[in-house]
């Protein structure tokens, strides 16, 4: 790796100082890294994209999670597709009224080198309300019935061992296993970056659930940073149906995500409005 | 500069793939250079740092120009201190009421290699209601009287040649040239990258304006993204008076900037309330 680690882009790159590599193994689905940086905490680098750094994971990971929590009324059974680092899971964990969560996450190696190196992210994989699974997110959702409150769909880039995550029939199986109130959220890259899938992910899930609306946040450690999150419901409109008190009372400790921000992350840039037309 | 330009930063930096260096010059001031990137379209570099892309210049100009002209109920004077690229008066001028800009730009090579190859940047340069004026910005606001409707700081980073426009006498005399119901906007860099000036200004202008409020938006082009403005004023709030109706009425085109976006860029993360405390 050298002394610094490139994020190679056509025509740009991200270049990160590393003082050490801490973790650095094949597993069969991608080369999972861990190193600690000088600026940003240590860092996981999925094949050669930085998935997270310890810096500013707290955006993408309070966003997946709290945005949904705070709509839904009483949350008690919740899905994360992938989701391995346990960012996700440490945030939806600080709602009570969650009794159970299944993790799924496709790669060990993702689930091992943050629980020795994360351990800031991976704090709750022992909590007892986390169920973690190791396998296929696609084949788990097939075989499940109607029993989730939530699912979040915190994948890589559908590219890779996450390409099937970004299918109509994915989807459909989603929309299958969630209550009738249910609630889905997943990232759903950039309207700069990977822009046709943001596109066609909003388009699909916008056929199958009544509702579908895009948010948009900054998250430095991505490519161009503007990233994405699709919410679809069956019921919950995320801002007509969002009670501003809920956030304060519930006392939850955020660093990003708060009352104010739920409501603006769901105003669209006209770039990106002219994007979904 | 090779086939990649790299703006370093402490522990991390940013390259983009550089297909032909068009101006490279040296000022009073700074290096002054214009490059062809890959990606990004013509970018802007002072010294070593980029000012600004193509590709994703609108969102900073929009923000500076559209904030304070859709709050003010009739702004024709306005005054922009740096601004030499050009970009933050060809928004302004896309409003019907200004009578009169008048724009202080300290380096007349901005303002040359802008002319010649940020056509589409500086494409206001002749406007008959454009008055440019090549000259030191703390200078012109000490010999000026109340004239003003809205002053937009529009510089580059408090080091080198914009370094006395962070100064508490230079906010005093931006207050004592605005008429009463005036208002002030500035780029007042990011809660993450040079966070101490963010928050030095702020208290600043909290001391002298009666009104001061941060926005915030993302800004890939800039070091780590989040980017922050101030706005001060001394009658107008950003949020409450804010007509939503008198963006679209207005038929301006923008592709970042809208009615919901104005209100949304006023919402800060948790992070960014505790810096300002």
């Amino acid at each position: 790796m050298g002394n610094w680690f490139f994020e190679s882009h056509k025509g740009f790159k991200y270049g990160y100082k590393i003082n050490k590599v801490l973790y650095d193994k094949k597993s069969k689905f991608q080369r999972v890294r861990i190193a600690q940086t000088e600026s940003h905490g240590r860092i996981m680098i999925l094949d050669d994209i930085v998935m997270l750094t310890e810096r500013f994971e707290f955006i993408y990971h309070e966003m997946m999670a709290h945005i949904p929590l705070f709509i839904h009324p009483g949350a008690e059974n919740v899905l994360i597709i992938g989701g391995g680092d346990g960012g996700t899971l440490r945030e939806v964990l600080k709602h009570r009224s969650v009794e159970n969560v299944d993790m799924v996450e496709i790669d060990e190696k993702v689930l091992e080198s943050s629980r020795i190196y994360l351990q800031s992210i991976s704090s709750q994989f022992h909590n007892k309300r986390a169920n973690i699974i190791v396998g296929d997110g696609i084949e788990f959702v097939k075989n499940k019935k109607e029993v989730y409150d939530i699912i979040m769909l915190d994948s890589s880039d559908p590219v890779g061992p996450a390409e099937g995550l970004f299918t109509a029939e994915f989807f459909c199986n989603c929309y299958r296993i969630l209550k009738k109130d249910g609630i889905f959220i997943g990232q759903s890259e950039s309207p700069f970056y990977l822009k046709e899938y943001f596109k066609n992910f909003y388009k699909r899930l916008k056929r199958i659930f009544p509702l579908t609306r895009p948010a948009l946040t900054c998250i430095p450690d991505y490519p161009l940073s503007f990233w994405s999150f699709l919410y679809a419901s069956k019921k919950y409109d995320p801002v007509k149906h969002f009670v501003k008190k809920r956030y304060r009372e519930s006392r939850i400790k955020t660093q990003y995500y708060n009352e104010d921000i739920h409501l603006a992350t769901f105003s669209m840039p006209n770039f990106a409005k002219d994007l979904l037309k």
